[in-house]
């Protein structure tokens, strides 16, 4: 296991620079029988690209994936999905001057100190790029889920300190959150966190957020105790995107806080009264829906002046040029649900294994 | 992979019921040529015994270790390494009133839904006695991450609501925190957690708290991007603890209402001057310590009367007899700094296929 | 992946040495719901004791086995399986003598370059022994592909350089395998196998033979192409048999001597009309049995005085003492159907995945 | 684990279809700091090339590598290394006739089977195009088991029933083998291969071979006891390509009908003196040249008329048209090659974890 495939049965290996030739993704063990175009994996993908008001990318990335493999007339046949997608602007000679910079809160160090050798053009293997791969993935994996009535919602709650009223998140649909520029479905916040977003441009800086993903309809029975248990496995995916520094599952943090008599989730013959522990307990799957928030770091890359050390171990002080994103919300968002998708596609299969 | 596996090229697979005949775990992958003795192991496993005051069991676990394979002379051999704890008190009787009851917050209803078929007595495989076989496990790998002067630090900084002055915990030591009850090394706000827990007891109640751990001398370069990085790997890690419910690593949620401007740290020649990154750029180490908390749920068996499904879906009530822990710390505390371990062994052996 | 362990989701991990406190394995990924016996899995033993009148070793090995987990009221919970087999005889003082040597045909030099360090002791870990936990976890697996109508029948059909004749192997029982000191089919041949046996006994040599292996019942469509085919899974299985030195499928090496239209098995609406192929096409069960040979090499240790090194690179002789066994066959039968049946299960619970 | 990658550290995905837009390999967990270009890949594919005189093949496969990624400035950096060879022939209308046909000794049948679909131009997944990539892979690995000083060379010594000298072998070299038409070194017996496949192609059928494989270099203690022994693990990569029924290591079968004595290779202070075990003892390397051979089948695809089945069960009756290879051999040679050193590569990475 060399780091770039997630998944047992349902596997996801990713590949690619975000200035080499391209990026793409082998899905392999996705059963046959799925209808699949190259239509709905676009459509996934054109989700991921940046808003026209208020973020933007010095790029335009307008991704056209190709399907090379594993669908025929238009149906999965069990053989590997091969998943292409060519990168357009290769300009690389913008990163030139970083060519010997470790930025601050990236992996330009950590890849040197690791490989001594690294791709420094556009943050490499590192970059944000490498995502758009996994939301390909998270496409196919969500027919799979879909066709077991399951659905993977992720919206903002928190952007650059303030907080959506999540009462109001309750009924959130994808029409709902996709309506708003933020993926924010409380509009009032949703109109504060522009502003933040529009102040922090103005200063050179960025902000993080929070985000949460609610899974509906996911059966009993998902999750493989005792190290694989559904909450590790959805921690690791979600963990294991660049930006994310924290995880927590139905009330998190918050249930450190809390009594057993407030945290348990009493079971009625009219179902869970409550649900604390965000739809997993023991490992698996309870029938209720999956809770799950992620804490999003800034983004490190700020037009301020910053130091940081070059690879001779000097000290030098940088400053992006360029447009960058203020915040790496909403462009998160489809990567959270292509994550938590690609967990729970994973699960499905292997629960099949459960009995005999 | 069926679950009870974690790892790569150290793997750890634990296998037993808490009420069965033994629990256990096969090591597999700990490199030969290391001094183990079973004292060493049976040492983790007393600091995990319940403490005398504040939290008791019902039943006095005094777990002997028998190491099976894998050790000769007191040397590790490169061959499976295969622990065994003989369940003493297998006393099921106690458990029989339990056999068909859904008790809250446990997993004898998902359990019962995967597999159809369920050991009731003490909980079976998702006991938190399963735990002592991480533990037994977390012993090989600390003598591995030892031999790289690698050093996990586990202690508490909230219980019951009550925080400790994270600021008294810059200089912890295993002897600090050992010497406390609650493996807290804020004394004054231990005190407050004790009468916390005595409360609660009397109260029939539990409370949940919070753990911080802390890698020093990590070097750089642990972790393999994109999806086996390692704070992706701690995470799964980690939140495959029964109790846990979040994970962050460095700043963690807090980092998600910081600018960037605030939450990069700046690498100077004399180095890092913050570590918000918690010790983990891009997925790999970066030679800052690494630093972890994870939330911790109250436990779910409680004194009180609680209303619960049976097996034939009829709503119940029950209510636990006999003692049991108030607090799942300071018990969690081993099994957490055995998951970083783990995690951390593993990632010094594939550190080695980087470079050619 | 640290190399003990077998499978993918019905995973066997193997760990013990011959004169360690015991052997054992961990059998993850078993379906819950079978029936299981402590019982069954010792009759799988009793199979692979040595016979009375023409193999002897130089300990009685009176293996029980202990079912540790996994086991709840005679029925399989989905959990791991740990079998525990005790090392009676572990009396190690007979090999002290061998301690520094690095016998011919046996893993002494291969262990100690590899590890620097081995457990002199009966072969250590190379032994011939570990296989009885091969043969425990394939009595698991005989019941999960027993539960889908599938039988496994090993038996001798070349030893000491005397063939059977193969005509006569067509109807093939275990009634009439086991019935045979040698596990022969063939009763003519057989008598001639017995007494090439002891006239090598008094030679002070050994000899090696030919094992077939016959799959009734196998469902088609097993095996996951293209690395993981069935043909592919199972030679690795029985090629990983320390005393196996060739693996063939259907015609094997004679198809190479074949025509195309002499080897095509033609599938007519009655079914096939032969069955070069093996039971296998492109790496997936055809619905004809499956039929594999194994060549197994003359056991190393002979009376004979050898020549070989001693551990600082002398040339010295030696000769083992004691009685040993003449010949792998027909011990190695029940090892070779075990490790059929572990792969076929493990491609069982695979073939879930295949389709939505 | 889906089937479509193998190697543990060094890990290779292939995927694609013989009709589709093209296949391709995934190889992960190549270290950094390699030299790589383009044009050494190429090179290795143009050796699969069919020949001109003796076989050929309906379309002319000019197959032209890219590098997608994973090399930066002609060095692999230690992320996943991608590589595409689109199908340049895409034209499948001439399989349409053979659209519900289940060809003999095709997998035609067995997808069907267990896929409920599939995609029958040229045989889809299950063609010998996909060995390609697998030769491309191969190129990768054979850098890494060059740093080391090893070489795998294979060479044809049996074809349609004729043997080369195997004396004549010894000292066979690259130059040597690739300066044949048919890859066998022995010229006396190549030309009498050469009007076997001549006479073959004239009756309108096809032949099989055997090919032998020889690692010279290899260090002492590659391989991972107990199931992920050298041996072990190169049968399954072996038997893994399509058109392999058998696989035997050193004196393989012969093996079988010694005696210990003569079977015995002796270690001396100069050496062994004999390599009847192949170079790997214990499932260990012990520093003698490994030797394999394997058997592959005759080519199914014949001219003259055979009977099958179509998709509704009727017997039908078929011969292929156009012009297709006599031979597997000797194609698969750098197939073979390419997958011994995929397996050296893996255990060369894994040897790194053995010691502390």
């Amino acid at each position: 296991m060399s780091g770039n495939t997630i998944g047992s049965l349902f596997r996801v290996t990713t590949w690619g620079e975000s200035h080499g030739a391209g990026i793409g993704v082998v899905v392999d063990g996705c059963p046959a029988g799925l209808n699949m175009t190259r239509e709905e994996i676009q459509k996934a993908l054109d989700r991921r690209k940046p808003g026209h008001l208020l973020s933007e990318t010095s790029r335009r990335e307008e991704d056209q994936v190709e399907i090379l493999s594993g669908v025929f007339e238009n149906k999965t046949t069990g053989t590997p999905i091969s998943l292409l997608i060519r990168n357009r602007d290769q300009e690389s000679r913008a990163y030139d001057k970083l060519k010997e910079l470790y930025r601050p809160g990236h992996g330009d160090y950590t890849y040197s100190m690791k490989y001594g050798i690294r791709d420094h053009r556009g943050g490499g293997r590192a970059s944000g790029r490498e995502t758009a791969a996994r939301v390909a993935a998270g496409a196919v994996a969500a027919k799979i889920i879909g066709r077991f009535g399951m659905d993977v919602i992720a919206y903002t709650i928190m952007l650059g300190g303030i907080f959506s009223d999540q009462g109001k998140n309750i009924n959130v649909s994808h029409e709902i959150v996709d309506a708003t520029p933020l993926k924010c479905p409380d509009a009032e916040a949703s109109l504060l966190m522009e502003k933040k977003l529009a102040a922090m441009r103005e200063d050179g800086d960025t902000v993080g957020g929070i985000v949460e993903i609610v899974v509906r309809g996911c059966p009993t029975g998902l999750g493989e105790p005792v190290f694989d248990k559904l909450d590790a496995d959805l921690a690791k995916a979600l963990m294991g995107i660049g930006t994310v520094k924290g995880v927590e599952i139905g009330a998190g943090f918050d249930a450190a806080g809390k009594t057993g008599s407030e945290n348990n989730d009493i079971l009625t013959p009219e179902g869970y009264l409550t649900n604390h522990a965000g739809g997993i307990l023991a490992g698996i799957s309870n029938g209720n829906d999956i809770l799950i928030r992620v804490a999003c770091k800034p983004i490190p890359s700020i037009a301020k002046l910053q130091r940081c050390l070059d690879e001779s171990g000097r000290a030098v002080e940088y400053a992006i040029s360029g447009r960058h994103d203020v915040c790496v919300i909403p462009r998160i968002i489809p990567v959270c649900e292509a994550m938590v998708g690609i967990v729970l596609a994973d699960h499905l299969l292997r629960i099949r294994a459960a009995r005999i």
